[in-house]
């Protein structure tokens, strides 16, 4: 399935469900307005359900995409050894890391991938076998000289996100959290970031795991020399993956355009999932509004992004782990926004005093 | 009891757990610092709970705080007529407010405590016999020209808001929210948080529940006329509650106290709880370590009073209701920060590669 048959599929969210969230939000016992971004939450959750209301999510899933990336060894841009990926992804299967216990927390269930982590097959086979058998390559190419991968990789790495949209859905997924896990990611999102968002690449790299001054140095050149590498490729989703994508961020771009095509909703999380979101965006302009952005994470890349797409973050935690951890606290806000525009009540159905005069718009 | 009583009871949160917990973070499989203020908050929780790691909150209660305001009536300074508020007290006690709805989701008891409403004593005693009983005085007097209440009131509202704190606590309440409802109380939020934090009155009053700019005009001069009225009485707390404040407030501040003499803390909401936590502090400046700040709301007079306090809110939403909605929203992400401190393992317990440098500051 190619890109643009994905993008055939993909229409607004309902107009309608939105427009009814809105009026009963204006009749539910409040003052207008006074629920601030919840109800632009909750509108946004009816549209995307096609109801007013619309229960809850009832079964969340967070797809956890794991990846290497070549040019953490090569051009060392990271604090960590690329051999953490592999460890972190036991981590998660042992259920032991950060997404996991706030996975648990926001009652979500955990799907990790490995789309193209540097390890031996059988590295996590004790915990989850046949967790690298869907895995694109090993790791990928450094992309400030070389391509992440061929283009028949990035179309493989595009259907595995297409796949596993549909076995979630399919298994009754109704909403779908995107989360990266991967030493270097960072870089591969501010080169993305770079290309499709407006400002110059070394405005948007960032600490990543929190290196020192000179691997800042180390990862700003490379990240130039990258989109340097990835300019001519700007306007050719495809191609861009290969020659300066990697494995985990062509799964999550063939995710949100399927995710979208499936009328599910999708909760972002750091630098790498709204990097795929900006090309997924070019492919088909409809998906965005299929999408909520949970957290600004402290990257600088991450807000470039989030303007280009125009999606404003809920929360600003200055948090910059990934793993889907910015989602997964977004989830109880959304749960929140839904279960109060389906329980309160009008102030009709109450019998409570109306305004006389409409409100007034509030001060800035 | 009397306020330095209450005082001499208030220490600081553990020291020694808030380190732990420091430390645990650190130790924790992931680069530190990089879940940012969830850190923060999860280092708060250990403090008051006095244990790292400290389970999340297990019987989390909103005390949720209504009455009228003369100031309200007399001077109109609001969009509803004052009756509004029994008869939200009324949707409370059904179930069917937005603080119910939140309070669901959250897993959160809901305690509704008439303090001053200006209402007949059996406007609900079909939902909840008694619920006048404990009720201060009927209304406030209209603060701009007039005592809200006597010193023998404002004592006896202080002492209300320590017996309910002792209620819950005897029952098990490891955490209090604080929520207002009261037609009329964002103009004591702005005259009380104009008088103990910097700021003209006047930049401090808002649109409130959605007032046009002719409501606005009499609202700036009422409150005016308040901050006038106020002025001497500024050192003096109890002498400050009974010329410009409210019964309601009073009943905060002495919630406020008991809880950190208890040792329990407290997430604070809108306007008025954290006008409540200004005088609070003034009598007790070791009680604010008991205290969170959930979210800022549109009101300019909360920024103000937070940035006196020094605290921090966690959510940014732009909304303007109280009934502790935002601190009924925040509570997921407290539970989430505990859980992740307790749950997550460190890099040696997982043989997880560490990081061989220390990481460096990031960038702001």
């Amino acid at each position: 399935m190619d890109l643009d048959e994905l993008a055939a599929d993909i229409d607004w969210p309902d107009r309608e469900a939105a427009r009814a969230a809105q009026q009963r939000w204006n009749a539910l016992t409040k003052p207008a307005g006074s629920l601030g971004r919840l109800e632009e939450l909750g509108t946004w959750w009816c549209s995307v359900r096609g109801a007013c209301p619309a229960p809850p999510p009832a079964d969340p899933v967070l797809l956890l995409v794991a990846g290497d990336h070549g040019v953490a060894r090569e051009a060392g841009t990271s604090a960590y050894p690329p051999e953490v990926t592999a460890q972190m992804v036991r981590a998660f299967l042992r259920g032991e890391a950060a997404a996991n216990a706030l996975a648990r927390s926001a009652s979500a269930r955990v799907r990790v991938v490995d789309a193209g982590v540097d390890a031996d097959p059988d590295y996590a086979a004790d915990l989850a076998p046949g967790v690298a058998d869907r895995r694109i390559r090993r790791g990928s190419g450094s992309i400030d000289r070389e391509d992440a991968m061929t283009l028949a990789e990035a179309e493989r790495a595009v259907a595995l996100g297409v796949a596993l949209v549909d076995d979630e859905v399919d298994a009754g997924a109704d909403l779908l959290l995107l989360g990266d896990m991967g030493i270097g990611n960072t870089t591969v999102s501010a080169v993305i970031i770079s290309l499709l968002a407006p400002g110059d690449v070394v405005s948007l790299v960032g600490r990543g795991t929190g290196i020192d001054d000179a691997t800042w140095m180390r990862k700003c050149a490379a990240a130039r020399d990258a989109v340097r590498r990835g300019r001519p490729d700007k306007g050719a989703p495809l191609e861009l993956l290969a020659s300066v994508g990697s494995p985990d961020l062509a799964v999550m771009v063939g995710a949100l355009l399927r995710a979208a095509g499936r009328r599910t909703p999708v909760i972002l999380d750091g630098p790498l999932t709204s990097a795929a979101a900006l090309i997924a965006h070019r492919i088909a302009y409809k998906s965005r509004d299929w999408w909520q952005a949970s957290h600004l994470s402290v990257e600088p890349a991450h807000a470039a992004a989030f303007a280009r797409l125009d999606l404003a973050p809920l929360l600003d935690l200055k948090m910059r782990l990934g793993e889907g951890t910015g989602a997964l606290l977004a989830l109880p806000l959304l749960r929140a926004a839904a279960a109060t525009l389906q329980e309160m009540r009008t102030f009709e159905e109450l019998g409570v005093t109306q305004v006389e005069r409409p409100p007034t718009r509030p001060r800035p």
